[in-house]
Formats: C-alpha cells, sequence, structure tokens
C-alpha cells in the first residue's frame, strides 16, 4: 500500500486559506480517499471559526512531549496540533489536507513518507481588501503586514501555489484540480519489454487512474520533468507486473522519456485530433484550405492518427490536389519550421527534380553565383537510388554535414555552400509520410512540389531556378508532363512570394562522363578548368542555370547577358576559385578520393549508333561497384548518345576499389549494359 | 535450465536407421546442443557397424542392476545399453539422439524429462530391397520379416515419423529437419497484459529461437495443437518475464488461441504478402484483375497487411473502379464464402439500395412471390442509422436469426424467407473493411455494387431486382446518379452470369405511413389484407417489383402480366397466407409487439403545403423514440408530400413505450420535424 499526501495548505492571512479548505472539504466529503484534519487548538470549542478540537496548552504540550501531534506551533497568541492520528490515515493510503503553518514544514516533511505544501497567494490588492473588510486591523497595521515579505519555501519541499484572487468558488476549484492531479500521479517504472519502435505504456488493472479512462485504440499523453511522450496503452492484471500507482513503460517509451525510474509522471487521454472533419473531407475527394492542412498536419506529426488514416489522407491528396492546395500545403509545411533570415535582397537556389546521372551542375553553378556575388544557400541530398548525389560528389571535397550556424558562416565567407540537407531540412512531416509512402510505392509530383517550395522558403530563398528533365528513362517521362509541373512550379511560388522559373530539360541520357562521386567530381574540376576533356554538355547546361541565375541580379537582367557573364567567370578561373573558397569554408577533405583503381571496359558487341542510354541501368552498375559509399567507384562513359560505335569498342569502363565489387558490376553489365544499339 | 530432448530412433531392419543416424550425426557435429549416444553392446569393438563401447553381457547386466544404464534390452542375440551419463546431457539442456528398440520405449519415457520416438518407416518394397541387398536373409525369410506387423506404439508416447523411401540424403534432411522442428517448440505461457485487441506473442531477448529471427514490424504465425494464430512480436527482457524455452501471449492472443498454459507451440514468421504489387498498382492508380483482387483480398483477411496499407487500398479503390473491376472483386468475394445451391430453374431475389423510410415492400413482394410459387430466399439488415430494416420489421412476426438449414427448410416449406443476413452472409472481408472505412467515412457505391452482387451470388440467386430511391434526402442525390447505378448493376450482374433488373425509383420522402418495426408490419398487413387505410403508395410499389419478379416466370413472361397475377394474388388473400407459410416456418414470435402505446402528435406550426419530408430527420425522431430496439417505438404519419394542412392539424404520431423516450423524440422534432412547408 502506498502511503497517502499530506497536504498542508499555507498562505498569509487574508488569502482565503479557511475559505478554500472548507469548499474542499465540503466537496471531497463523500471521497473516501481524503481526510481532512481537525486540529487541535487552544481555543474555547464555542470560540467559532474552524472546527476544531480544544485543548489547554499544557495539555497540548504534555501531548507533544508524549508523541500524541504530528506537529505543534503557535501563531497569533494561540497554539496549534495536528494529531499524531493523521499519520495512521497516510500510511493506509488516505490523502490528509491539513491548514499548517510555514514555520513546521521542515519538520513534517521529514514525519510523513509524502508531503505537498499547497501555497495559497492571492494580489496584495486583493489581500489588503479581505482583511479590510474583517475590520479587526488598522489599514497601516494591513500595509505593514504585508510590506513583511513571505518567507522563502525550501527548495527541498515540493510546493504547488494556488492563486485566490477571483471568487471563492474559482479558488476551490483551482485548489481541488491541484491535489487531484497530485494525487494521479504515477510512478514510472520500466518494464523489461520492447515493443519495436512502439511507445507502450503498462496501466495495472487495479491502478489509482481507473483504467477505462485510457483504454482503447486511442493514445495517452505521459509527462513529467518537463518531458513528455506519446504512447499506446496496455493493461497488465492486477498484482502481476505493476503496483497501483505505477506506469510501466516499453523500452522504447522509457527510453524516449529519459526520467530516471521513480520519477512521478502524470497520464492524460492525448486530445482528439481537430482535424479529423478535414482529413474525412480529403479522403471523401474534396479541396481543403490552408487552415485544414495546418491542423491535419499538426495532428499528423504529433501522433494523433492511427497509421491506416494517414495513409488514406495520404493516398487521396496523391490523387487529387488543386494548385491552391499545393500552395496551400508549401506555406502550410514552411511554417513547420524556423526559417532561415539572410540580410541580403536576393537569395538564389537551384532544384533538380528527378535524378539524371551525372548531371552534377550544381558544383559549377554554384561557384559562379558565388564568383558574381550572389548568396546561395544551397542544400543538397544524397543518393537514395542513384549512384551520387550532389552531397555525395560535394563530400569528396568537402565536409558536407553542416550546422545552420556553417552554412551561415559559409555563405557569409564564400557567398554560398553546397551542404548536405539531411540534417538541414530535416522535416517532421516527412518522417511521418515517407514511412508510410515509401513501402507503398506512392510518388505525387504535385505533393513534392508542395514539399520543395516549402523547403525553398524555409531556407531564405527568394529566387529559385528549378530543372525538370523528362525523358523515357527520367522521372518524368514527356516534355508536356515536365512543362506542366513547370507551370505549378511557377504557380505555386507566386502564391507564397517566390519568384520561382522551372525549365523542362532533355533528360534523354545521362549529362557528362563520369557517374559515381569521385568520377563526377573529375568532370566538374575539368569544367571548372577548362580541361580539353571537360564534357560539353555538361558545361552548357551549367552555363544555361547560371546564366538564368545571374540574370536576376537588376545589373545584368537578361538570361543572355547571364550566361555570357558566367562563360566569364569560368574562362576566368574565378568560378574555379570560388569553388576552392566554399571548399574551404565548409572543411577541405584532406584526402580527395580519386576514381577507383580497378578497371573493367564493357564494350560493344556489335557495330551501331547509340540510340539511347538507360540511365536507371548504369546507376545500376555504378552502384553495385560501390557507389555512392565507395567514392571512387562508378562509371566512366567513353561514348554519348548518337555516337557511331564499331564491334569491340569500348562503351564506358567501370570503377571499383575491390576485385569483388567489380566482378559484380561487370556480372550485372553483362545482363543488361544499358546502351541502346540502332543498327 | 529446460531439459533436453531424448530423441529414440526405431524402426525396422531394413528401414536404414543406421544410415540416417549417421548422416545426423555428421551434420550436427558441431552443434553443441546435440549429443549422439553412444551405446554400449556386447560385441567386440572391432566387429564393425556402429562406433560402440564393447562389453560383456555379465558387465552390462552388472551395470545396469547398479543403476549405471538408462535403459538396456536385448535383439539379434545380442544385447545393447544406452549409458546413465545420457541423463546428465539431458539435464544440462543438451538433446540426446539414440538408436533404441520399441520395447524400451516406455521404461525410458518414465526415466528421462523429456522424450520424443522417431519412427522411421519405408514402404516394404524398398526394405526388401534393401534387406535383399545386404544378403543376409533369404528371400523367405524376408518376406516373413515383412509380414510380422509392427507392433502399435503406445499413444502416451510422442511419435514423430520419418518416412525414408528414397535416396539416403533425402532421408537425412527429413530427420534433421524434425529433430529441429522439435526442438524448435515454445512453451505457451499466458501474460497478465492486455493489449487492447492487439494479439502479441513476448519472445524472451535469450530465447532458443532467436529473436533476431521475428523481431520488427511484421507478423508472425504462432501454431499448435490444430490452432494457430497471427500476431505482433514484442521482445522481453533475458531473465524477467519468460524462460529461454517460453513464449508469452496477451490475454487477447492467449484466449484467441486457446490451447492451455504449458502447450507447446511452434512460431514462423507470417510469409509476406504474394498480392503485394498488385496492391502498389492499385494504390498507385492502376487497374486489377481478377486475380490480383483474389490475392490481395485473401492476404488482406489473412492479416498480412498493416492497416495503413489495408486503408491506402481502399481509398484507391473507392477512387476508382471500372467497371470490369466492379465484376472482378463481386466474382472474386462471392469465392470466399461456400455459396448456396438450389435445386431450382429460377431463384429469386430483389435488394434495395440507401434506405427509404417506411419503405417495407419485401414484406409484401416476398409473400407474393411465393404464393405464386417462386423460389425466394431473401436476407435482410437490420437498422444501422435507420429506424427499421427489414430484418427488424419481419421480427415483430417471426424469427430472423436463421441458419443455413433454417433458411433451407423455410424455402422449402414457404416457398420464401425473410432471414436476417447478420450470420447469413458474414463476410470477413467486410469485417476487415468496415472496421477501417468507417472512421475514416469511405462510401462507395461502385464497392457496394460489388459486394451486394457477390452476396446475391452466394445466396444462390439466379434474378435479381435492384430498387434504387433517388432524391434530395436519399443516397442516391438524383436519377441520373440512380441510372447510372443502375446500368452498372445489371454489368455486373451479367459479367458473373446473373440477370440483374435495376430500377431508378423515387426517393422523395417516406413510403408508408408507419416508421418503425412495429407500426411498418401494420402497414404490410393493411395492405397484405385489403385495408382501407392501406397505403396505395407501398401498396404500388410492391405490386410493381412482384410484377417484375414475376415476370421472370416464363409462363408469365411480361411485366404487365406479372403485375396482374401480383394484384390477383394480393386480393385472393393468397399472398396474405403465403406470409403466414413464411412466419410458421421461419418461428412465429408467441406476442406480435403492436405500436406502442404512449403518443405525442406533432402539428403544423402554420398553414402550407407539403412540400417534402427529410427521411434522415423523421428516422432519428423514431429512433429517440426507441426504435428499432423497441419494436414498438416510431412515427405514423398522417400526412404525405403534397397534402394541403392547416395550422395545427396532425403531420405525425409518435408512438414510444416509456415517458422519457417520448418526452425526447418531442423535444427533437420541437426542433426539427423534417417536414418542409411551401406557404
Amino acid at each position: 500500500m502506498r502511503p497517502g499526501i499530506l497536504f498542508v495548505v499555507v498562505g498569509p492571512s487574508g488569502v482565503g486559506k479557511d475559505t478554500l479548505i472548507d469548499g474542499a472539504r465540503a466537496a471531497l466529503s463523500a471521497d473516501p480517499r481524503f481526510v481532512f484534519a481537525r486540529r487541535l487548538i487552544t481555543r474555547p470549542a464555542d470560540a467559532g471559526g474552524e472546527d476544531h478540537e480544544a485543548i489547554s496548552e499544557e495539555a497540548l504540550l504534555a501531548l507533544g512531549r508524549d508523541g500524541g501531534l504530528l506537529a505543534t506551533w503557535g501563531a497569533h497568541g494561540l497554539r496549534y496540533g495536528l494529531p499524531i492520528s493523521l499519520r495512521d490515515d497516510l500510511l493506509a493510503g488516505r490523502h490528509v489536507v491539513a491548514n499548517g503553518s510555514r514555520g513546521v514544514l521542515k519538520d513534517l516533511a521529514a514525519t510523513v513518507p509524502r508531503m505537498i505544501v499547497l501555497s495559497i497567494t492571492a494580489s496584495p490588492d486583493v489581500v489588503a481588501r479581505r482583511l479590510a473588510g474583517r475590520g479587526r486591523e488598522s489599514a497601516e497595521e494591513i500595509a505593514l503586514r504585508l510590506a513583511r515579505a513571505a518567507p522563502d519555501l525550501s527548495d527541498a519541499l515540493e510546493v504547488l501555489t494556488v492563486t485566490n484572487d477571483g471568487a471563492p468558488d474559482e479558488g476551490i476549484e483551482q485548489l481541488l484540480s491541484v491535489i487531484d492531479a497530485a494525487t494521479r500521479r504515477l510512478v514510472l517504472k520500466p518494464l523489461p519489454i520492447d515493443g519495436w519502435r512502439d511507445s507502450i505504456v503498462y496501466l495495472p488493472a487495479d491502478g489509482i487512474l481507473g483504467v477505462e479512462e485510457f483504454d482503447g485504440p486511442g493514445k495517452v499523453d505521459l509527462a513529467g520533468g518537463g518531458r513528455s511522450i506519446r504512447a499506446r496503452v496496455n493493461v497488465v492484471d492486477a498484482g502481476t507486473l505493476l503496483a497501483p500507482h505505477e506506469i510501466g513503460l516499453s523500452r522504447e517509451a522509457f527510453a524516449t522519456l529519459g526520467l530516471p525510474a521513480g520519477s512521478e509522471v502524470s497520464l492524460t487521454r492525448t486530445p482528439p485530433q481537430r482535424s479529423r472533419d478535414a482529413l474525412r473531407a480529403k479522403v471523401q475527394g474534396r479541396e481543403l484550405d490552408a487552415d485544414d492542412y495546418e491542423t491535419v498536419l499538426r495532428d499528423i506529426v504529433e501522433g494523433r492518427y492511427p497509421d491506416s488514416e494517414i495513409a488514406a489522407f495520404l493516398v487521396a491528396a496523391t490523387r487529387s490536389l488543386s494548385d491552391a492546395e499545393v500552395g496551400a500545403l508549401a506555406s502550410v509545411r514552411a511554417g513547420f519550421s524556423t526559417p532561415l533570415r539572410w540580410d541580403e535582397p536576393i537569395v538564389v537556389d537551384k532544384h533538380s527534380m528527378g535524378g539524371i546521372p551525372g548531371s552534377r551542375i550544381t558544383l559549377i553553378v554554384a561557384p559562379i553565383v558565388a564568383a558574381h556575388g550572389l548568396a546561395m544557400p544551397k542544400t543538397s541530398s544524397r543518393a537514395i537510388t542513384s549512384a551520387a548525389g550532389t552531397a555525395d560528389a560535394m563530400e569528396v571535397l568537402a565536409k558536407v554535414d553542416l550546422t545552420v550556424d556553417d552554412v551561415r558562416r559559409t555563405v557569409e565567407q564564400a557567398r554560398a555552400c553546397i551542404a548536405w540537407n539531411g540534417r538541414l531540412n530535416h522535416s517532421a512531416v516527412d518522417d511521418v509520410m515517407n514511412a508510410i509512402t515509401r513501402p507503398l510505392g506512392i510518388d505525387s509530383n504535385r505533393w513534392s512540389v508542395a514539399s520543395i517550395i516549402s523547403k525553398k522558403l524555409t531556407a531564405g530563398s527568394t529566387h529559385v531556378a528549378v530543372d525538370l528533365p523528362y525523358g523515357r528513362r527520367a522521372k518524368l517521362r514527356s516534355e508536356a508532363e515536365a512543362r506542366e509541373l513547370a507551370a505549378l512550379f511557377e504557380t505555386v511560388g507566386r502564391s507564397v512570394g517566390l519568384h520561382v522559373e522551372a525549365v523542362a530539360t532533355c533528360g534523354a541520357g545521362p549529362i557528362g562522363r563520369g557517374i559515381g562521386p569521385a568520377l563526377e567530381v573529375r568532370d566538374v574540376l575539368w569544367v571548372l578548368e577548362g580541361h580539353e576533356q571537360a564534357p560539353a554538355d555538361l558545361r552548357e547546361k551549367a552555363l544555361a542555370f547560371a546564366g538564368r541565375i545571374l540574370s536576376w541580379d537588376p545589373a545584368i537582367a537578361t538570361q543572355e547577358r547571364g550566361r555570357a557573364r558566367a562563360a566569364e567567370l569560368l574562362a576566368s578561373g574565378a568560378a574555379r576559385q570560388a569553388l576552392d573558397g566554399i571548399v574551404a569554408a565548409q572543411g577541405r577533405r584532406e584526402i580527395v578520393p580519386k576514381p577507383a583503381a580497378l578497371t573493367h571496359t564493357v564494350r560493344a558487341s556489335c557495330p551501331g549508333r547509340i540510340g539511347e542510354i538507360d540511365g536507371w541501368c548504369i546507376a545500376g552498375i555504378a552502384r553495385r561497384a560501390g557507389a555512392p559509399f565507395d567514392k571512387g567507384a562508378g562509371i566512366d562513359l567513353l561514348r554519348g548518345v548518337g555516337d557511331d560505335v564499331t564491334a569491340g569498342e569500348g562503351l564506358f569502363t567501370i570503377h571499383a576499389s575491390a576485385g569483388p565489387d567489380l566482378e559484380a558490376a561487370v556480372a550485372m553489365a553483362a545482363q543488361d549494359d544499358g546502351f541502346v544499339l540502332a543498327r
């Protein structure tokens, strides 16, 4: 049996202590869990005031000496005592409410197992009014009394404050609610159960809270010590794993909450979703506005929906999303993150949707833009299914796992950065959504537009160029599809105050020669250094995007002049130098990985003209060779779309660091090398 | 420490025992969990055969007397013994495999804690060939040996059989797999945890199976004693709630499995969904064929998908479902149930989609059809949100909770039945789907068509009339919508070999006067008995549907003649008598509830013409008065759409059995009585 709590009510005269205690006693009179202490007072029984036991001072002191009192104290010329029998109540699990005095709190706390001080306060005006109303003291006496500061309560005591500035009923209500919350606290006990990513709390069937309040398919919030988690409830039989005042936590729940075993915590039912009607409306095919999306996404992120309902919402949203909805989603999602603020008139960005192998123009565009002087805080992804993401390639040269402060400092020093977006643009919305959409293969370009635009907003960009490659092997299958998405990007950008220029580009085959981090960086450096082997297509695409971005500088204004300026910065070596500045600011890699030494050249089995190169297939071979984790692994294309080849002529060289990787990649290429020859 | 299992291998000469044991010994030589018994044999050590310890007969018998043997037996002129040290191996948790003899099994079982007999068998031909190959016996001796039947093994022993008819490697493989499965069995232990409808099994972290094999988000199948459940896995710390050989079950899992604590069970990972690609394709908006739906629905029903993926599938399916897909779904769903077969050329049915209050034509149509002589095994629903379903109304007169045999007998005796569909058409698919679609408010008419047609197929119907009421307050809002759905019903019916005639009917207001079970039955009897108060609209609609159904009898052939025949059966009292026959066959209610005695009449507050009656509103008032659970409660309409009323004229009378119900219904009607007056 867990002992009850001794609630000691303290507070200055005039604060309304007696009124609140009387009110609470009346409200809890039928509740057997509570006892209100009847005090011993050296005042005649018929002298009015609280119901007390009259006793002489001598008898009271004698009782104290004989161990008959829990505590005794003097005040206003009287002596007070709390009978020792209250301890039996406490040990029997009953909570005791007693009118006390600050002076005896420390002694009392040492005498009883659990004690909470209920400190009643009120503003000085209110207290002064109440004291004046009693008419026992003069105005001066009252002012003097109020000027005496209340002594600080010891830090070792648990003190809960009740403010009694309003009507008596309000104060009583508040006192009752503080008492109730304190008695409903549970003691944390980790259970040796691992629910596999499921946070589970276990309630004893005979628990002090009553399981019917928390049972069912919904979730609960568990809070204590400034921390909280949301969890599912399981119930354990009475008398087995948990005492009635305990709450069990699965390993995941215990680790996430992070409080020590034995901590006191409080449990509440997770409030229902405010957004339920909106979510249902979307599932049933209707259009939502920004307010709807705000509440739906918040309830999703805060774990108020079961997975089935999130999945239903996502499927519905990927099926139909109007332009206005994409805009609403973009701004709502941006609101979920703290945006970066730049003290710049123009902050540019560039995004490419749907990976084309080798298309590493960001590593050329960002240095050109930086060399010109515009700010470009670029964040990029790592590869998920491709042979290298921009972040993987940049990591060949520099550290990319930057903090927000690193990004700020790099852009300050070098005008641009090329950072990994994983840490910077982390989105709780994406986490929840991806967990559900990936197994189902749900992918919606319109939903992605909202996500991309929201991230650009969060990054503090003002102008964004979007590259939309289309092709039979690209994510966007046709020019029409790419153009439609481009229009959506620009419309949505406008609706949230972002200047977006989205361009459909040819994605018929890889761009550049290298595929894999180090090989792609080699191409990039060839372009920046004007090397004779620099891939013309990579240089051309980079110049086109750089020119477009530079045209946003009012001093340049047109894309033609932008392109000319970009070419000039490339030719002069200024862009190469800018990349060096960015690398230095982000943190230069000491050893720069080179293309891996083990190679095998895949050759044409018959003569013909190369009609198509399947980027997914080539990326698959490069990954099999070790990219992107092995920076040096990948593919070096020897021939491109439109080239004529003779039988036995090399098509591409596979690079790998380990023999088995090379062998596996060669075997994969023997199955399908991705080259479609038109004889 | 749980003791190991003593595996005693037995079988007749020539069955290949030695070969199998040698093979198993070689395969398990590196596994410390297994010990292979080295026997004591009264045969010189260098005499060949198995590796044994040579001992004299006297010494062996002496050893036996001194407690040095687990067992001893004689065979083929030799004496064999198993050393007592094997018991130490067993008690240390190691499994022992021993070549034994049928004669000592009972004694052995009494000596060791766990024992399994591995009975090696082979077909007589194979054994004869093997024995002949050894050349030790003549053909006659072999024939004689084979003719001796093997003695039956005691029922008290656990015997696992290995058939050794093929190559030695196959036999060894089989023996190893039987041994492995036996050592992987777990002992069932109910844990005092209630996972709230979640079946959870708990594995100890140090369990004999290794948790990594079962951990993760997937499910497991737990089987034993011919029963099995599918459950989620939680892991408990070593040395806490479970011993290594135990498996814990949550209360729900334990109750569902239904085996006693201590039972041995085996655990396997639930196989992945075969239908994953099909489900993903549907989620991504593609069309599925019947084979796809077959596998998807089966995997859903068998619990292989998480709720999120079922929800995604259902949302996608409610968004787009081609006519062909509705047909595929209908036949696939029908395949999930065992269809009723009728020895009848024509089996008719009738279905109404979207409840119109009071429209109880089934209770008139079925008796007419029965009186004519066609078979009509009708199953109907109870009310979900309305004031009465057909089953609720029929229950005023007869038992409706019929078994399949009851239905058969009733149709045999009375040509028709009107039974509750809850028990008869129970669908596991619907159970899973409803649990997910109801909270989301997903409702798809096209999906419903597949469900309805599949149920008619399962009921064994050949001809079905479908009533599709449309109106501003009906489920189908417009005539066009109703007609489109009618066409779909007929197309899908054709595709599965069912003659369906679907008719759009006017659903502008209630049909008949009474709303609520007893009041609706009163209307029905008025029609069947030619009472002057019989509602004309109810009679007319019933005759139209009955006439259409009778026209399927080749002897009648046209709807006009069908209607005339129906009217004749009504006028002659034959239909009334047929209802009586149906009631008698289903089981007559002894006390037929009458409209409830407490009444209140709601009156027009101003004069006008009744433009519309809101069926949902009226049904809500009837339910508030107690319908459908209180059979006598409901509403009696005094006026209909198109009637002129004066201020204070009665619009409808509320019937209730209890004062508070009447008051609540009256209060509800005072808010909105559902009558729209055009002044």
